[in-house]
């Protein structure tokens, strides 16, 4: 038991553990990432009414329901916005931490109707992308692609409203839930789907167009990226893949680097692409014969 | 906050998100993937008796338990199938759903005991398949596919017995937890096993035969599908591999199409097919040299 | 419902399910995979202090904390390895199955602070290999390597101590929340990291070196296995790949058989490879043209 | 173990145990306390808007907080309701009972403003007649008469509409938290009030007029009752005591039979009372001396 | 924060409490009242099947629903023995604490049988003496007396079998509930009831014959007691009332001391007695008047 | 459902109630009563060590047990009175309040050790005062008076560090819990104990000395209070018995006004006593012959 105090001491030695132990001024919450998986989970009521929680019977109810959720996301995502703002910079004054929160939310909160239009393009592509589908309700209820793309929209609306640290909390609930790895700072146009997804990856600068299609395993990747002096990546260089609008990329191939895949290409499975492909072409592997 | 009233009205416009938005006859239930959740973790205790929650220390204990487990299932899967019914079709006449609704929970509680047979067919592959399975418990505590075979055979009766909605979601709620997308309207054979797992897609109309081994990241998809008039994809055309028996395929293979795998051919890892593959055949990449 | 009981009749004929049911000496807990789950999320705030839970101000509040933490998992463990030995091995001894588990927890508890030490290398390789990363905070809140390298490193250490099943356990935790699949039998240095990680498989005798880099789809995997006279495969046969140091794989490659990919070696993505790489090679893919 | 078969055998046996074992009608819900105690808990934040759960900021808000608790008071009170009236009556027509019970619930919800109204004369008469009350914050937040009343008040409601069992149910939650027995089915006042209120008893045909007050451990009883031809006592009878308006009751008093004690009268502490008391007379015990 | 240290270090120096310090040797349970609780739901629902939980619809499903709880409680209720043996005596030898416990625990469920006709007749008995009482079911459902009165049947069986402080735990929980308390060691017979309850007091050495009702607020306590010659009270001395059959005491009454009420009396309400009463005679408080 | 909706505007009328509406400040938290228990609970764990919550072994586990209590402790309080102060004073000054609640918390942090000497009293006379206890282990862990007195004395601490609403809630959770109705304003010495306790009621100003003995249904109450111009009591006056060191009242007597009862006099059951007692004097009912 005397060795288990000694373990006890060392383990609690944070002159020892710089970069793993976090400290925080006093009092200030925490990010928390059960409060923001409930806040996504209250943001897709809202967004898709009558799909999750209790039924829709009739006009007025459906107003007072979204009434208290957006009442309630206001006030927790408000709390974990400054919660990342504390957490990301030990310095900040906390007053001013506050109304830039407050504003943040605001503004997300005006983006809503906007989302829920964007979503509504995606559901459609979904649907008449899988002959699988069964009726635009399956694919809200049960496809995976809804999920990651829900949270990585809402994610996107907050990174550009520079909040820090939630966002990529976000589009990583979906990565886990899914196997949709979309980081919230790719641009992803309107009426896109990924069928199945699991293990596809989209880079924080990659840019998507219009009605593109991709399938699980396919990566946009970064190929190389330049090193600083100190032989650290220098962070924020475009380095993700351009994908022009109604590309559609077949299971597991991997595209690298800022190279542009012109509009309407097609891009069969399991290739390996690090050069631009013109509009309109289609690539596909050779067969082993 | 007139603004959030503003907003708040835009979002319960329901004349505006008519895809979106779900309306339902008032008090019917709405499908819980919580309570499906229950039912699968249930059914999984019947089914493994001994491995998920209390130990097993004799045989009148287990019928107990049984008997308890047996009856629950019951009661919920029945309200879930009813709900599943409502949601899909609001026309449905409420005392008919009602009915099928039991119907179609009896017959598949009838067939439990085949479906525990043949999940113990799926353990011994996956033990025998596998050097680095310790012993069948490991295997049916751990290993990831025992955990979505066992969903899928679940919902595939459920499919067979045409209970929309509910086999689509039980088969994703094993996609999320394992990365392994099947789909309920696939046919799988006996002794089936997939190693690993993560990222391999099996789509609604393949056949699988006995006695096949899958690696992680294979998928078994549609290369192309025929448009309707509307440019729509008509829905249930067969065209997804058929794999014959005692086929092994590796990871991350594309296998693409309404295509034959013929009995004891094995395709190699990274491998794209979209053509058919004689019986006993074996077809691997050509290495870089 | 006289149906009813019949097929509870059926399902509860042990006789009938020897593999699928398993028989335990009574009153002997049972390996519990939620009761698993809140270890490794104590150790993790053990690990990695004021991060996960509540926030740290000052440094003696961090020793009452990690106090109890050690307590908790200290008592929790004992008793989950104790479950393992009996659920492993039916006719063990208790007095010495209890002495056992309590000696393997207070070995394992020692060894946390170099734990802790290995993990932080492990954060620092993934913050300078991502430049998407904006800080350590987030690599340790977010990435999902962090969370799979350490139910990885946990679960070595009690295979280390002959722990049974309980590695596996957690390790397949940590493979359903990121879709990294390692197996608690591989050896891995210093420096690890995985980009992305969905499909990533390192199976049970991979060797893997320091400052070794993988992306997402990558399997270290067996290409094939020696079979006993009956035609099992034998189990514990060095059959997975060896990486040293400094290697970088990229996504979706397939590393087969016990192979050697030599010190500072470049696999491109989408690779299959089955033979030795030399130190210092680069083998990517030919393009199309 | 084949002792404990035969007293699960014995238990089981519901030839022996008609009365102590209810049989119910196929998929009919139970009367559920626990729901019933999340019904009063929403009725209390509907009736004192700002007080239990979340902070009120702002009318609008509140409007929707209570349109939401209204609309599932609705529903979760018509399921119970109805259950109420299937759990009394085995052979009730399950069609008729739930008609019944949907339009009992639509008069229940008419009837809450003027409980409100109700409610708010008793909070004024619980602060004006209690020195130590700070504020009629204090007096909603903590004061268990209020919660008395408020549960009363409710059951009241129900039993006019002819509501079985569930009135009984709400009205027992609260003797069990406050020591205040107070049975549905007497008549109770404006600006009532019951200080500190542990052992207080106001039976079933009890008629209690406006400003009343009394104290902890009255009882405002039933003297004897006429019994039948069977010896069983009748059933409804007018037994319990009338008390106008302004009497005052004090601590420990026990009041029995169906007599008045009519207006302003004045009962001291520890009496046993079973005449009648005139209007503005004062009775108290002599003391020893 | 430094006064925050030093205020834990007085509060952890363990010399200084001796009496309201509990130590106790490694690894052994605590008596658990959340536990305690469980059990005793358990054992309602096994007494009066088809009242608390599901509903009993027919009677295989019984059956099977009364082994599923008789084996648990078996299971937690002798580890709750087990700890209560271990608390009350930190020098017992575990092993044969854990015969006793299990021994214990056999003989209690082989006499549940026995409690539930014992129940019935109280039950009987509560339903038959009130007019406001509309059922036996309303009786189960919402009565007090039958809370207080299971909690101590089944206390009192535990203490007849030397369970030290088990069985007051369960009536103490009995006491929050109802106001009603009832040591565990009373000697209560059949057909016994108590109206209302709130601030009944039925003392350790009291005996209650067959048929015996009475009202809220009566103490069956202890005059005075004997100490030895320490001045402490000698334990275990018979010092409350006898009250013999048929008896009935009215509301407020304090009977005290090891006297007797002979069969038949009637004490009526807020009377003190402390002589004994003779068989057939009524008591009652002269009025003021 | 017109009428619904006309339910709701009228509901939310907030003109039209105004004592019963509370209105608050915009992101001000409110008391809540869980977080209070949970307070309670972890000040009782802290106070009673080993008693509640895990066993302790040993003393160094003690003191990181107590020191994560206390630091749970401090939060949760210093939140809940700056909830409290904002509750009660719409106008207070955030910063003000933040810091008054800080103060506050520190203080009555540093009140513990001598809060749990006084407990200690209290134990020791209860388990001396009762013939049927055990041990103290049996009293701490089961006695209604240990839960009363203790959150009694932790609420007495708060009200003395003029902390609003908090101490009043805290005591009637206790009343709720026990039927034992302490004023956390009461003032009450070392050694104090209520056999029973259910009824008991000490008012706001009562003043108890050391070593006294009350039983089950004593008040401690006013007889009148002076109202002021308005016709509404005045609030604050002294007006509730003292009672001197070593007396015992027997149960259910009523002692009203601001009389004294003097040393080592004893007050039998059932009386009702509004005049000064002299020291050691003895007073009981006469017995109705």
């Amino acid at each position: 038991m005397n060795a288990l105090e000694e373990t006890i001491a060392q383990l609690s030695n944070t002159a020892h553990c710089t970069t793993l132990c976090h400290k925080q001024t006093n009092n200030v919450p925490m990010p928390n990432t059960q409060i923001l998986g409930q806040i996504v989970d209250t943001l897709r009521s809202i967004l898709f009414p009558g799909y999750f929680g209790h039924a829709i019977s009739n006009a007025s109810m459906l107003s007072y329901q979204i009434g208290v959720h957006i009442e309630e996301v206001s006030r927790l995502l408000s709390e974990q916005i400054f919660a990342g703002f504390c957490f990301s910079d030990n310095t900040i004054e906390l007053q001013q931490a506050h109304r830039a929160a407050h504003e943040a939310t605001a503004v997300f909160i005006k983006r809503l109707p906007m989302l829920r239009d964007m979503l509504g393009t995606d559901v459609d592509a979904t649907f008449e992308g899988d002959p699988a589908a069964k009726s635009c309700m399956e694919v809200i209820f049960c496809y995976p692609i809804i999920r990651a793309i829900t949270n990585y929209r809402i994610a996107h609306e907050l990174l550009l409203l520079d909040v820090p640290l939630i966002p990529r909390i976000i589009t990583e609930m979906a990565h886990s839930e899914t196997g949709i790895d979309i980081h919230p700072g790719a641009t992803i146009g309107e009426y896109f789907t990924i069928d199945h997804g699991t293990g596809t990856v989209i880079g924080e600068t990659a840019v998507i167009g219009n009605h593109v299609k991709i399938y699980q395993g396919v990566t946009l990747g970064a190929k190389s990226f330049p090193l600083d002096q100190n032989g650290k990546p220098i962070k924020g260089i475009p380095r993700h893949p351009i994908i022009e609008d109604n590309v559609i990329i077949y299971a597991n191939s991997t595209i690298l680097g800022r190279i542009t895949i012109g509009r309407n290409a097609i891009i069969g499975g399991n290739m390996w692409v690090d050069k631009d492909v013109e509009a309109g072409s289609m690539i596909t592997q050779r067969r082993r014969d």
